[in-house]
């Protein structure tokens, strides 16, 4: 096997120096490293992370675990965290958890990675258990589970509060609402904070008016079409985020409902197509590419070093964001 | 180091039972599986990738290398090509090529891929060179370039001819366009198909009216305030992709031009949100998910043997999808 030894004497350069001009470090001139990689490629050396591993015990590869990868709201995560975790010398790998009661534990740890993001673990996940149990360092995003460890979180209470005062302003009385699943922190917290919120400025939420389902698209236009065709629904939809209200105003629009004429319809992100001049949907935003930036810090920090500190939180703060699809209640 | 020997031992089974017992083997008892875990938890035993790469001599990574991370359109290959992938007992490692002058070629062997998936590559990039010279395995998604590798492609002549008759039969006589990048084989051969077929229709596209820009909404966006807000514009707007059709649409709604009453727009790709009820984009269809897995399958059956069989082409057909943006002309 060919090693940055020969590498080394075929290029007249030290061994350290190899290894630095492959990995294009300022301090080595142009000259040099032309030098290298010309006598690099000559022999077929390709300086391996299997072999970097072995040397310095640990790899550079942290893993995002989620369950719906074609959920659109990973693929406003995905860039910020892996240019984030690029620019800390760490690669991202994607990991799906089918079916996160198998093996998923075992293949984490299989896959060699330094530590993990956990994306969308529900509250009764053995899985961070499993991982606290085999070492693996992990964080949770925009979740958090039984086991205590690093957390970037959402704080809704800000732009719920702001939102049920706008709409109270606004005349409605009573609401539709499309929850998100009840076995994640995120859907339990949303829910008890807009229930809250509701009840503060005396608008009704009926247990007829009110549905559950994944955080995505279909699971809107499902409960917008139960909900909104109803005689007598009401004049105000709360979504769960903004994919489930992106397809709640689509149902509206199949069921040739006026939004904000007959309903008022409110999302949670603000994803960037709810800014579309075609969409202009009314939401809660928060800044989700840092909270994606701080997943990236608060693992590679956790893995490089203090592994014992206690568990960080950090939380992002939520503001309400009037657009198009919030109107005066037509009763 | 605790070895899976270490393990064996304190559950009273055989070392590959261990192996078998935490890859979570059909053939090996639930009572078996648990004594190994207990095990191998009580000692911190990991079985990790390093150790098994070390051992068969490759590993199971497959980097996909984009440069925009951001834009839409990857969303929709990594779910299909990460689950192809992990049915294939792969992985998927996502990097992007932010500079592809620089040492990219040097960063992908080291982080030791077994091969790569090239999505964005320019037709003057030396990527593929390089990855050749080194040995590394790749395929070419959506795109081509001078190296011969295997590739999945689109043809879009089939689509593209029948968009260019339906538009003539609706009366169009003059089309402006909203082209994809100079140096990109995808962007190239879209444009020339879609001028040959105008011609053939006898549609005029004059050069003031052309444009050309990145794959993706801002373009699309300012591509459409540019084209579509002169005096005397014409009544057919051709979009690069989706992407960019979804831009122009939202130009034309912030310009408040009604589509497709004074202008239809026409994308490429049929992804998801075009075909929303509020968006309802014509455009050129493909299977974009039966692509991003042949391009897995690919990789991976280049990967474990037939390095030097001929290249292959997979070429994916298109079909004309006509919906809500395209009208008679108004002239």
């Amino acid at each position: 096997m060919i090693t940055s030894k020969d590498v080394a004497r075929l290029a007249g350069v030290s061994q350290p120096t190899v290894s630095r001009a492959l990995n294009d470090h300022p301090k080595v001139s142009a000259a040099t490293k032309q030098k290298v990689r010309e006598a690099a490629r000559a022999l077929g050396y390709a300086p391996s992370a299997v072999g970097r591993a072995l040397s310095t015990g640990r790899t550079t590869r942290v893993g995002l675990v989620v369950t719906d990868l074609d959920n659109q709201f990973y693929s406003y995560v995905i860039a910020p965290m892996h240019d984030e975790l690029g620019r800390l010398g760490h690669e991202l790998v994607l990991v799906t958890e089918a079916d996160e009661t198998g093996p998923i534990a075992e293949r984490l740890i299989s896959l060699g990675l330094a530590g993990v993001v956990l994306a969308t673990t529900t509250v009764d996940s053995i899985l961070p258990a499993r991982l606290q149990d085999r070492g693996m360092p992990f964080v949770y995003f925009n979740r958090v589970a039984g086991v205590e460890a690093d957390a970037v979180v959402v704080d809704p209470s800000a732009g719920v509060e702001a939102l049920a005062r706008a709409v109270a302003d606004a005349g409605h009385k009573r609401a539709a609402a499309i929850f998100g699943p009840h076995n994640t922190s995120t859907g339990e917290e949303r829910e008890r904070a807009m229930r809250a919120a509701l009840e503060e400025v005396g608008i009704s939420l009926s247990q007829r008016d009110v549905v559950h389902g994944p955080f995505d698209f279909e699971s809107g236009r499902r409960g917008a079409h139960e909900l909104l065709g109803r005689d007598g629904a009401p004049s105000l939809l709360i979504c769960a985020n903004d994919l489930v209200a992106l397809g709640a105003l689509n149902a509206a629009a199949e069921l040739d409902i006026d939004v904000p004429g007959r309903v008022s319809i409110i999302g949670f992100d603000d994803l960037p197509p709810s800014r579309w001049a075609l969409v202009q949907l009314s939401t809660v935003a928060y800044d989700l590419e840092a909270m994606s930036r701080e997943a990236a810090r608060l693992i590679v920090s956790r893995v490089q070093g203090d592994r014992g500190a206690p568990a960080r939180r950090v939380a992002f703060g939520t503001t309400w964001v009037p657009r198009a699809t919030v109107g005066p209640s037509p009763r």
